[in-house]
């Protein structure tokens, strides 16, 4: 099944780059949140290419249309969002998607519809003799599916499909922040050769410390608004004007970069996340090292831990918490307070323009030599809003799992002298 | 998770009865089964309200847009399905749903719209002061929801939600029927007091005898024309007209009635299922038995067993199979190729025009009177197309986790030489 | 998976009848908890046979020894249950399997040694040529397992497998008692052709309803230990001797005999339960519906509810609560805080000595008759401990789940200014 | 649920450091393959403290007692494993645990008994006002479980868990290994600062290229040997040298060190895993960086691949295979055929004898000083065997979930003339 976190927390998604939508649905949002889809959008476009200086100059909008589990009595209201019409002329149907509502625990769906389609681009690709392209899924999913591969865009392993993670991340995310204040960021630490100076991580654990584990949202909103604006989505203002050079000319090469992702939560509430096999770091190194072009995780100080002594890793602890955060805010799996914070690295996107060594999907050797399509250089840029919605989702499945344990008999109550009343 | 079947075969659903349309997400159907959305359009429009003389006033289109997980190289005849479009004038996205094409093994989405609203009907049960209808969701879910319960027409608990059953279901039985001639059928055997004198499952079980345990198509497709043809979907044409009549004039009397109805799969592949806490049987009787409405669900000869001895229910065992049926298809929660014979009860249609005593959410007590409202007066009358399809979504769940377990070394190869190739 | 319940509390089973050992894995059992292993020892008790007139007269100690998941300071009263020796001589590992103490939140792990063994009786039924017993898992098994299925006994599916069901149950009914003073029952209602009048389940509506709601301790107690002291295990002290009669003569003639039996549990907290497709109605059709034997199960007014109209089938609301139970306490799944009320039809066991129309597991044609072997003639008659069981994993697995939906920020802090606390 | 892989390999485990045993239940094992507790046990010497020269002092003895899932006609040689004995004097009951036997594709249950145990070691974290140990899960869980932890050793989140893992991993292993002559190797590549040369992945790439990706038998066993003879299981001779010299030096100074460690399986079978939300990668990224201690995963090139170009990166494709492994053995999450690379980095071990500042667990500020207790200096030393199960865990439930999609009338067929024999 193709569903992040879960069992109570879970994101279902479905679709190719280039066919009808991108469908998703959301299990597991707890009743009673007032929600808006255009919170949600917010989100999305930041995901979507083009919104961003160095991203694939495709433009795709990417509109969320919320097609179930939301309700408030004021149903104009409810159902404010965008006209969905299937069919023409005298048959068609016609309904209105929701635009804001409150929570009701039943499960949210929403399509993404999919109009930016050029498919003459991929005729290099079709069939059984057509090419492969290095670094992508198209020889093992064309054995894989006994042929039946959608090879445009990438089908399903396209990063269109992140739309699902997104929008499933930006209503756990909502959620997070209304209950605890929780705030989550990314910034690019690295393109190619070039790494930033500056660590969010860093500025945020400093921040954690000053405020006594509270970071007030001010704060945390002045530093969205500057990752927003910066050339990349990046902390360090240095490294995004030169990382930005990087790519450009990169992409002028026919050519593409890696890039390294930082992701960080504050605000976290403590005690979340199972220990041990289904462990809180166990599905966070699963969930971020699993999307697509991702070829490593790190929590913490992650592989800086190799080279240390006990001595110097162990964070020292005084009454009013953890004093360093080498743990990156799980220990045994379990939060700790501390700022959520992992590491992420990308390879650079697979296709590139340059010539390389394949085969055809028979196998047959070919001189590789991309005929047409429009990529990212470095994908590695808009994963950012992706990984956050990641982390998001599992945060929130592991909150529902610890408060599943606290078992409050009053929450469980009908009619006035009921069982459980007692 | 809102998630029937699995962990392989396995079909999420959403989406409220009034709400902007019904989703559904197919997971782990296996690649390279040819599919077409009018396979499944055909149940669907059985699964309607309005299909049948005795169902429901309301009309509802109910096509299915299908969305992702197809595939074929010819894209126009992939894409020759309803247009889909979001927003409207300048900036509406349009699309086109899928119509044909191979399956991928990747996940299929289908929407179907839901337009036919008339959600004034329901000002009655909105808010804190809405009136709870007996035998509805309404009480539990209010409070269940915190208040944020979508009241129109029974929410998400409404029939119509088994729009994705029927969806999932379509796809498992086509693939069963390719694959092994598995057919389904289902067959009202009593209403409020009428019992059917003939038996759909004794039918079949001496057409499995009688064919050596492989029922011909044929005799298949006759039996499938002569159940849509009557007058309600039984096998036994006498019942149908005075259960009919029945219905007529219960409807006119503002009451409803209750609902047996069995379902019964020939053709069946042996082996499938595990045995004990995940067993066939076990996942058919929370299946069937859990559909809305239903009260009491039975496998192969049911409560009847209670009163018998072992002598008696013991079924004979010759070369060529099992001489009798008690048994329903299912030993250790295993299929032993004999029909999968079940019966679920169904209880009368809570909605009625009658008064009864009942509660405001507030727990105030009124005379309850409904006061608008157009409803099926016996809901088992077209429940059998979703029987049918949760059936299938198992059967079809079974059998791939008895393949998983055969494991042949030849599907993992994917160059001449690689590993396992010995 | 073998599992039983789930996601949040659930039960893992492994074991054969005449393996080594039945060993039961616990998740989910939140924390907090004092147990007793003698507290489940108590069910284990009801559960052997042998613990009634009527069952098998094989003798099986069934002591429970617990592996892990409790603890307390006090290490010596926590490590003072049974000495566990591993080998024997110089070698010999031994430790002491835990007494009683808190549960951690981690999982509970426990073993029950399977002594009384005589694998010879089984002789007639292994390899090859080995006989298949009529409505007995050999033939199926045989095949599935490519040969490889452990006779002895019933192998797996052998009921001693649900000594597994108890162990789960018995700590989730005692978590229920402590939480919610939720008691359950089971009463058997038939035995071949006899039928008790008096219900369990009337019973306890009553009560339920003259106790406006809560059933006081002191007569649910009562109603326990007159259910320990019957013949058999039902409410109806005249059908329990007529049954009892009944049962023994059929042993005398080689026979078996089918049986119903009702499964009630009272102050049950409302708003358990999710909707339709993981609802607590299917959880617990499945469930009860799919242990082994079984062939039909009920929920509320069962199958009568097929032959009634609305009218008299909607229960009455005022502000205390339901008025009648045809419902059997659960609405679209959840529970609405009246009794939860069920009903299970057993086939005759299959295992009789009247000589049966078989076949030896390479299909050739025999004249079965059993050579060896001493079994219950009843199944039924010591299932309820296990229905019992069932029904309390699922409810308890229910009330997490309901509970993981109210999230109470104060259950996530850590240190005093932390996130959350504001 | 403490389960690793799944849903069809599943691994359940239960049990604390100094309980009374580790209890295994492995699910979804396949029926048909010979299996002996020695080759099991084989692997469990190797994850044992006190089995190479750099662990900690104690000795357990760690014998696996297999308690169901095999069989074999002969009695006899089935049951030749070890005594096991519940209990004392005359009521004591005893059974025999297997020795070796055939597959049923039943669950396999195993204990492993916990005898040696120093628990008046921990008086020093006992209760609350018990201390801390920095880098401990002590004080999460203390608050997680209500004050019911069992703190002795580590309880539940002790290295001692890993014996399920382990126990998981060698049963998937052998049949890996049967089916498709995989091996899976680890080798340590850094100790604190020490970094090997030599890696693994290089030569088995090496290895994998030269034998046209089908690696012999022979070479495989003496590279097996190889490592188990090094002085740390390191593929690096010169570097075993210094990192055992480092070690013993370290645990002179009281203090701890991190490690990093490869982990590589050859002869992988192609087409595993699905793609995406489930993917090979993601489960195994999961798997690995989720193991106590680990702070990052790398799968392939890792994060190096952060600072290349496209150009570089991609790795070009022959007839016969992947001239290079920068992926790692998955593309899109799905096997390659290629060796699966993973490299994974541990933090030092956390409990030292150099002070530290710490709480009590009502938060009272200390200076901590360990009082008594041996332990690894260093964790990752004797971690490769618990990574090498964990992938081969998450290997077989690819394999089995890539057959499940495969399906073959012919695995359905019980008598001659049944659906499915057309």
């Amino acid at each position: 099944m193709e569903i992040l976190g879960g069992p109570l927390y879970a994101v279902a998604g479905a679709g190719e780059s280039h066919g009808p939508a991108i469908t998703t649905i959301v299990f597991g949002c707890p009743p009673g949140f007032y929600l808006r889809a255009a919170d949600i959008q917010r989100y999305l476009d930041r995901r979507r290419p083009g919104s961003n200086k160095h991203g694939t100059p495709r433009r795709e909008d990417d509109t969320v249309a919320i097609l179930s589990g939301l309700y408030q009595d004021n149903i104009e209201r409810l159902t404010a969002g965008p006209a969905l019409r299937l069919g023409e002329g005298e048959d068609a149907q016609t309904t209105t998607a929701y635009a804001e509502g409150y929570t009701t625990g039943e499960p949210i769906a929403a399509v993404v519809l999919s109009t930016a389609k050029k498919s003459a681009d991929y005729a290099q690709f079709t069939g059984g003799q057509g090419e492969v392209r290095p670094g992508h899924t198209d020889l093992v999913k064309h054995y894989k599916s006994l042929g039946h591969v959608d090879v445009r865009g990438g089908g399903r392993s396209s990063y269109r499909s992140t739309i699902s993670d997104v929008i499933g991340g930006s209503l756990a995310r909502l959620l997070l922040a209304e209950l605890f204040g929780v705030a989550i960021f990314s910034s690019i630490v690295q393109v190619g050769p070039l790494q930033a100076a500056n660590r969010l991580a860093d500025h945020l654990e400093a921040l954690h410390q000053q405020h006594g584990g509270v970071i007030p949202p001010a704060l945390l909103d002045e530093l969205e608004t500057q990752l927003l604006q910066a050339e990349i989505h990046t902390h360090d203002a240095a490294f995004a004007r030169a990382a930005g050079q990087l790519i450009k000319q990169t992409r002028i090469d026919g050519d593409s970069l890696g890039a390294a992702v930082e992701v960080v939560a504050v605000n976290v509430p403590a005690l979340a996340g199972d220990p041990l096999y289904q462990s809180l770091k166990l599905r966070i190194m699963g969930s971020l090292g699993g999307l697509n072009a991702v070829q490593g995780v790190e929590v913490g100080a992650g592989f800086a831990v190799a080279g240390r002594r006990g001595s110097e890793n162990n964070d020292p602890i005084r009454s009013d918490g953890y004093q360093r955060n080498s743990h990156g805010g799980l220990i045994g799996g379990i939060t700790t307070g501390a700022p959520l914070v992992c590491r992420v690295a990308f390879k650079p996107t697979s296709t590139i323009v340059k010539p390389q060594l394949s085969v055809r999907k028979n196998l047959e050797e070919i001189d590789f030599q991309l005929q047409k399509g429009r990529h990212d250089p470095c994908v590695g840029v808009r994963a950012g809003v992706t990984l956050e919605s990641r982390l998001a989702i599992e945060l929130l499945n592991a909150v529902l799992m610890h408060q599943a344990q606290r078992i409050d008999p009053a929450q469980f109550r009908l009619f006035g002298g009921q069982a459980g009343a007692a």
